[in-house]
């Protein structure tokens, strides 16, 4: 049983005594600076891992203004304008923060694009007025809309901008951004780190936060978020590596590959073929520079260790060139199970690590704060997840000086810390039992593996949640949980043939549900799939393309359709709700999320939960196989179970689920066959008692303490 | 003041005396006959205007037996059926009623049309099994869907299997129908209506019931309505017509024309070019023909009087065929004030006949029900539109026997009679004073003016009810309505200038909303309209279509747009709610129906009304003139006080709303210049007082009974 470490502390010149105690408490092994800290002089010396965050595009303005042309760029969209005569001025930095941008006006009618977007056309005739920063559209046509793509410098990096504004930071310079793909700044940068290795003898792990271009986040003229896509590629451009990729892949580059009408390409869009293309280079490209990083590391004999977040557009950590890289380490912010795993998952690196939350930030340690109730959400949520895929480390981050203003907070941490080894002894990197295989199918697969329906890290939208409490339940399911995008079908359709079951979770013509990408190999790869036996589950309006006389393309293997309009003609007469059913049985308190209205069932479909003629939850037959329509599936325990039935259900193993099973659904059961152990965990708050049934079908009963995991021999 | 006659009662042989009774109670002017019933020998002799039902299409088995090759056809689409192999039986009659429709297989190769829904290609190889029913697809591609559209002869007519199960006629023949478009039968039918009229010497209107194609009608397999479309024209189709409108458009004739990717090209659907060219030629050629019978009236100095329902497809009383048959009548179903006024605005003929509900069967005229109260909500409804636009003459139909034995109902019906003509002495064929231009946008313009958002003539529909609650508010408005089709405004936009407010109502794509008849022409009309001054307001999923990065085409007329979830990382901050507006100042009870969900502000927009991260109601400034948007409006007078306003908003004419209005919203005022008059009518089954504003400005107070209706000079 590991004892101590697997933990990292954050410290600061100003905690050294109380950093020491801590790292005794919680049986730390590792210390860290972070963005406005300094590691001590003192701790240097000490016995214990030393992490020292590296900034590769920052912090060191007098090169960015020494460089003017190698800042960082942005490619920008300004509002929607609409013409009212026949020239139009648009002030394309109307709404943007202009502390943080800068348009790049060099080779404007190049770089830049001016779109009609009432007839979709590219408009030339158009001059920029370097004073007033407008762009003059000449010859407009009265009543169409106009937009400006345009290149604009990153004057102030964003995440120093977030910190300083969240910490309140006064006098401090803006940081601002340069680009290490250009030559010039990439060889000073390089030069740079080396010598920073040299001189940090002390620093065994370098914590790259992070390469070189960060997730498109801009901000408006009051400095609030503007736009904010945490897969975003708008940040990663340049006209020197746009010129490369045209080099590359042999046709002009268009501002449009990253607008894409004003959706900056988020990753709710279908990919378009240029934006793949993009992205695959830049994803090659940045694993190629970040190698020469990590090579030195290697060289100095330091760690390489990659934060996941930030500056970490093009490292794509499941995509093709990720291990090429050769990173040591990634770490990363855990903000739910979906989050955890987004990390635990990585291959080709020797470690993970998960920074918890709460960050060590005055926006949650002030005296109206509860610290210690986010810390246990935090690790609770995250526990779900990590019984299934550990991260090999915790850590934390910020000011620990806030910190220790909250002693419950600092004692919970330290039983954090110690249930963490107790858990990772039992499952190290070892793969759990799993009892099933389920496949996410979406655009992106596993290169955004428990990355779907995120717009920013684990943040709640509206019109998300209803998705995203169906992967962070997918998160702690004791399954092999795929993520299949439609050209992996299209390149073989039999790898459906391995899963128990698929599933299509979305709202329509988004990448994760699909839209257009349901053609005709698609379509019949997974009727196929499904009539020779699989289980297909859709969430929310699976497989939605309005296109020959239906709405939902596998309307026929889900046994529900969406009524737009066309059809209600058609009387409908299976509104039947049948109330015993396997999937339903421990079902009390529905709760689908919002509302996808309008869906109705097809005849023969049998319905388990109606409200005002709009299905809720359906299943169907189909062949051999069977179809489960969900309206959505918000996280709850409750929900959680729900879905775990239907699973079941779908894959035709309703007899198998009582195997490493509880009976209460707030509680989980994991086997971790390599230590022969499995543990019983309460996810709740409050104490819980259960009957747990062993692999063998044998069972007992079980009293765990609120949030107590238990842990037995098999 | 007319004191009697403008009612026509029903009758039947076995109730003579109680028809004399009820004719002098009711102090009605006319009798009438019904399906089912026959006209008494002692009542022809009565000096009273007697109308006959007169069917053209039924009633002659005889005739239909003897010539099976002119029974009326119906075009029909099977099932979808998925193929699970290369060869793919689909019973083409599974599902609908084989009393009703029996396939037409004569050259069905040229008139049947096998569809691969999957890709939307034509599958020519395939074979009819007249044993089975089955159509039999060769060569087809696993788990592709297929569609059989078929012709089949309609050997039951839909109206009079609807009357005889709803009265439970036994032992009833199934009414056939023929095709009168066919010569030979044209020929018999025009001969035999000629005798009809040189014998029927005591008939005084030929009430025809109707003309020659029923409206789209189908019954499963259960005998239980399975598709209806009240504007329906798939059972007007026969190859003999088909032929002709060939040779007419010089292209080819396709089943998908009517058939529609399953939709039978409902009403909700964009017409195509090729069903408004098959619908146009209808048109024509029914009026021509219907002509011919109104002509043999005339000669025998008969009255023609044409019923809208059942047979009235083709006679489109606000096309531009319509005038040219030389009705002298039309007479409706009343359902609402919408379908009230679809009849009482019809031009061209001499007078107009609303036939009121309850119609005297049996499914409201039993034990238990409750004809008192569905009379009263039924004539209170209607009157509001008849306040607007009066049909000329009110009737009842159905067997008058059921109806004696509820004398409340009689009473109540006398009462009704009498404040109908009353009401009537004063409007009369006038034109009432109108305060406001208000025109509806949709792909049908006055073709289908006051016919929007209908499936079966008044019945409710989980779709449809947010937006009827709009158009029922319209029908009873002291406002000129225009229905103005997209084609409109393409050929004129300065059609827009003469209007105060333009609407667009309805769900999106559908023909109501609009879809992608929003071109570069309806955009720049629209927007140009607003800017110089207009109002314009949307309801529900306004000018939608998921194109150039918005949702909601006139996004920056409304100031808002609906979220699918590609924009959702663009933060929104427009979330205040504005409690104290001209149109929200007298809700209180927000009902906005069913929820479009995820309709948000944009920067600028005023809401007025939000609930969960979804606006329901907004106001923005464009230009010189305003846009609002509306959720929904499901009728309350509450909702129709809150319309009301919204377009004296709209019209930035909100100083003028105080002139001929009634504070209290229960209560309308009507004005009508021509007999110098004007009344105050309470709308409800409760006693209201309030204070009316007269034209001046002047105001005074009123208290009105249940209902009740006051009568003022101006
Ligand atoms: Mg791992
Ligand atoms: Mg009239
Ligand atoms: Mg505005």
């Amino acid at each position: 049983m590991i004892e101590t470490g697997r933990v990292t502390v954050p410290t600061d010149v100003d905690v050294i005594d109380a950093t020491i105690e801590i790292i005794n408490r919680w049986k730390a092994d590792a210390i860290r600076d972070c963005d406005g800290t300094d590691m001590p002089e003192e701790l240097r010396k000490m016995d214990i891992k030393q992490y020292a965050t590296y900034y590769t595009t920052r912090k060191d303005n007098a090169w960015a203004k020494a460089n003017p042309d190698e800042i960082q760029q942005m490619y920008l969209m300004s509002d929607f304008v609409t013409a009212r005569d026949t020239e139009l001025k648009i002030q394309i930095m109307q709404h943007f923060y202009s502390d943080q941008l800068k348009p790049n006006i060099k080779d404007n009618h190049r770089w830049w694009e001016v779109i009609d977007r009432t007839t979709d056309e590219v408009v030339t005739n158009w001059d920029y007025d370097e004073e007033t920063m407008e762009v003059i559209i000449h010859e407009t046509i009265p009543y169409h809309a106009y937009t400006v793509s345009f290149l604009a410098f990153v004057i102030w990096d964003p995440v120093h901008m977030y910190n300083a504004l969240t910490n309140d930071w006064k006098d401090e310079e803006h940081q601002m951004t340069y680009d290490v793909r250009q030559p010039k700044t990439q060889k000073y940068v390089l030069d740079k780190f080396r010598k920073f290795c040299e001189e940090r003898d002390d620093v065994d792990v370098v914590r790259f936060t992070t390469f070189f271009h960060q997730f498109t986040l801009q901000f408006d003229e009051f400095a609030r978020e503007k736009f904010v896509d945490w897969f975003g590629y708008s940040a990663s451009v340049s006209p020197y590596i746009l010129e490369q990729f045209e080099k590359e892949v042999g046709y002009p580059f268009r501002a449009e590959y990253i607008i894409n009408k004003g959706f900056n390409n988020s990753t709710f869009c279908v990919p378009t073929k240029e934006y793949r293309d993009f992205m695959d280079f830049q994803q090659r490209e940045v694993s190629k520079l970040a190698k020469k990083f990590v090579d030195i590391c290697h060289e100095y004999g330091k760690e390489a260790m990659m934060f996941l977040g930030d500056h970490w557009i093009g490292t794509e950590p499941f995509g093709k060139y990720f291990e090429s890289i050769g990173l040591d380490a990634v770490v990363g912010s855990v903000g739910s199970g979906t989050t955890l795993r987004l990390i635990s998952d990585i291959k080709g690196v020797k470690y993970t690590e998960g920074r918890f939350l709460p960050y060590f930030f005055p926006d949650v340690f002030h005296e109206n704060g509860d610290p210690l109730k986010e810390a246990k959400v935090n690790w609770v949520t995250a526990r779900r997840a990590i019984l299934r895929s550990p991260v090999d480390r915790i850590g934390y981050g910020g000011y620990l000086k806030l910190a220790l203003d909250f002693p419950e907070f600092i004692d919970y941490i330290e039983k954090v810390c110690d249930e963490f080894r107790t858990l990772y002894s039992h499952v190290n990197q070892q793969v759990p039992h799993n009892l099933l295989k389920v496949g996410v199918i979406n655009s992106w697969g596993e290169l955004r593996r428990w990355g779907t329906h995120l717009v920013h890290h684990a943040i709640w939208y509206k019109q998300i949640y209803s998705y995203t409490g169906v992967m962070e339940a997918l998160s702690g399911f004791p399954f092999d949980v795929r993520f299949i995008s439609f050209d992996d079908i299209r390149k073989d359709p039999s790898i459906l043939e391995d899963m128990d079951v698929v599933m299509n979770i979305g709202s329509a013509y988004t990448s994760f549900s699909g839209g257009a990408e349901f053609d005709e190999t698609i379509i019949t790869a997974l009727r196929r799939y499904v009539d020779q036996g699989g289980g297909f589950i859709g969430v929310g309006e699976p497989t939605a393309i309005n296109r020959n006389g239906k709405y939902f393309t596998l309307y026929d293997v889900l046994g529900v359709d969406k009524e737009l309009g066309f059809t209600m003609h058609t009387d409908k007469y299976n509104w039947e709700v049948h109330p015993n059913h396997f999937i339903t049985e421990q079902l009390e308190h529905e709760d689908w999320g919002e509302c996808i209205n309008n869906v109705y069932a097809l005849p023969g479909t049998e319905i388990l939960a109606e409200k005002d003629l709009h299905v809720n939850l359906a299943v169907n037959e189909y062949g051999k196989g069977r179809g489960v329509y969900m309206n959505g599936l918000p996280f709850s325990f409750e929900n959680v179970r729900l879905l775990y039935r239907a699973i079941f259900f779908a894959a035709h193993k309703e007899d198998e689920m009582k195997h490493w099973y509880s009976e209460n659904y707030n509680v989980d059961v994991n086997v971790y066959p390599s230590t022969n152990s499995f543990c019983v965990v309460n996810n709740t708050y409050e104490p819980q008692t259960t009957t747990i049934y062993k692999g063998d079908g044998s069972s007992f009963e079980v009293e765990l303490a609120e949030c107590e995991i238990q842990w037995f021999e098999i």
